[in-house]
């Protein structure tokens, strides 16, 4: 028999109530830990330093040994409130009115906390003991600088025998209505500064210079109008953005001797960091050798591009998905980074949570239909996950 | 029987005494109005006013009456002396040492307004009458802003039936030895600026954007690379100099709406400051076919081009020069700007005078023999002017 579901409301008014603006711990992670403790996980609390970073706080929670392992990824630290008076609800209060809770981290990601939290729980009261272990990574610090969080849990967990099968980063990952949405990959980022040095020398007498803005003009015709990929079932065509140009002369008679460009690439998972490194040197080689000029290139990786390609786990979460909503979900890689990111080198990784609509806003809130719902759909995941065999 | 030459050497000297830095007066433009003034010549003095520039003092005077009218155009204001210990002599004390006058305007150009006065004095003294005028347009606002100077001086002699036939402007056109060079024109030069406007986006979704950069860099690969024309037998090539290329946009995420380029046009009279904005406006109208976007640009007029062609007026002093110095002059029209911009608008003019390896410097200063040579040269044009049907 199996019993009532927990309810995820007071779950996610709790959590909100809890201050956890990042790096802030706020409360969050320790009433985290008290409930699954209670419900038999093994908790570690994770400290994480490193210079010139603030310290953050980090919970692993495990229950049940071994394979299938599914693990919850998620964080509990939330963006600054902004202007409080512009709420309707105090931020940190936890309002319910007109069927939504309210406050800063309702969706993003609280809410998807409170329900896996919620379906994990009565999973594992109901099943009593299960074959495989379900986990949570959640992480202070997802919305600050990314240090000393997820990417440092997970090291740990490597290091203790706690890597999982699959995982689900709970960013609310819906768009207009519950369900439509699960994110299986991201595109990556890369950012160039190109600068050419030429000769500076006096407009009158520009055979006597080597102006590098013409150089540097060349180049960015080129790289702006190139074809990087076509893009395929799951990624638009990769992106390149010219962000800034710069020289700074404020001499009109005067040839500079220096010009900057910055761009930055959006990229499936066709390229690389280093494939696209070499592509922009075969550019600067090309248009050098058209034009002269001396040329220094630097890198900044962002996020590199990822896809956990559709199979048995994503059709899993996808029919579950279905199941609780009748909507299909689309496969999407669109969007900006999140943790799901650094979980990916470690197992199949997707991304699925409520509408996104209120994120990082004033007035975020989750409307407690779409909050049970989502629970219950965490449920069905969970169900399904532990009765089939991936 | 003719007299012993006037010695310009004393009179460089007390016009170097006179320290007439822009826009002081300092006493030169009365000097030479005293010395003129005794040879018969019959003086003006000019005030010129203009709001927010200086007051600044000219000197027009004019012996004869009728054609043949020949004009020397020069300047008694210099640039400042710089750093007073840097000077081997004191800028302002005219000494002579090693067989030098050393001072500030030594060779521009109060070298050439000693060495032009003592020939005129010389000539009118030993012609008595003749037929024709020998006139000086004396400045005080060469080297500053040229606004209250040259051009009001010329507006003023076309009001009082003061135009010359002809006239030599005394500038130190001569680069490594006395003669080599007259400069008969001077490039112009003309500043654009274009800017292009387009859409701020974020730079993961250039398509929800339109970014100005390759816009303006394709703008820059087309004008950078054309050719405005070949040269001719007098001008170089016409040039065209990117001078800077800005967005100033700090963050690597953001496309930018808007972008900015200045360039700077050397160009013959083949050209002129008409024609070059249509010619812009052409590259523009065939990128932004090409490119989209909205564009404005902005024109600042520079100098004009000029020539004197070569004839019979160039080919007098030619000739005169190299009578005296054995030297063919060149016939140049390289270098910046002068005075010589403003004449030409009013009757053929070209510049001769002393070498220009000091001026503007530490120890500016002219060898006595090369100014009583510049004397020789000019007396000898003014003696064949006046003989000659031009
Ligand atoms: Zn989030
Ligand atoms: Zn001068």
């Amino acid at each position: 028999m199996k019993n009532t579901p927990t309810d995820p409301v007071p779950l996610l008014q709790d959590l909100i109530r809890c201050k956890s603006v990042t790096p802030a711990e706020g409360g969050a992670l320790t009433y985290l830990e008290n409930l699954l403790s209670t419900h038999g996980f093994v908790c570690q609390r994770l400290i994480f330093r490193e210079a010139g970073t603030p310290d953050v706080e980090n919970l692993f929670a495990r229950i049940g040994s071994g394979s299938p392992h599914l693990c919850f990824a998620g964080h509990t630290d939330v963006v600054p409130e902004g202007i409080v008076e512009s709420w309707t609800h105090q931020p940190f209060a936890a309002e319910i009115a007109d069927g939504f809770v309210y406050g800063r981290g309702a969706t993003d990601m609280k809410g998807s906390v409170a329900a896996f939290a919620g379906a994990a729980i009565d999973f594992v009261r109901n099943a009593g003991k299960f074959k495989g272990s379900i986990s949570f990574l959640i992480t202070g610090d997802e919305e600050g600088p990314a240090i000393n969080g997820t990417v440092k849990v997970l090291q740990w967990m490597a290091e203790n025998g706690h890597i999982p099968d699959h995982c689900i980063v709970g960013e609310p990952s819906c768009v207009e209505t519950l369900g439509d949405t699960i994110k299986i990959g991201r595109r990556g980022s890369l950012s160039f500064t190109v600068t050419v040095e030429g000769k500076q020398g006096h407009a009158a007498y520009p055979h006597k210079a080597d102006n590098p803005i013409p150089k540097l003009a060349r180049f960015v015709d080129r790289i702006a109008h190139a074809t990087l990929d076509e893009g395929n079932d799951h990624f638009d065509p990769s992106t390149l953005a010219v962000t800034t140009f710069d020289v700074g002369n404020p001499a009109g008679n005067v040839i500079p001797s220096r010009a900057t460009v910055k761009f930055n690439i959006r990229f499936s998972p066709v390229h690389s960091f280093a494939s696209l490194k070499t592509w922009v040197d075969e550019q600067i080689a090309v248009t050098r050798q058209e034009m002269g000029g001396t040329w220094t290139v630097s890198a900044t990786e962002g996020a590199d591009a990822f896809i956990t390609e559709p199979g048995r786990f994503v059709g899993l979460v996808q029919d579950a998905v279905e199941h609780e909503t009748g909507v299909l979900p689309k496969l999407s890689t669109s969007g900006g980074t999140s943790d799901a990111r650094f979980v990916k080198d470690y197992c199949p990784v997707l991304e699925f949570g409520p509408t996104n609509a209120t994120i990082h806003q004033t007035d975020e809130r989750i409307s407690i239909d779409e909050l049970r719902a989502t629970q219950a759909i965490y449920a069905r995941i969970i169900a399904d996950y532990f009765s089939a065999e991936l």
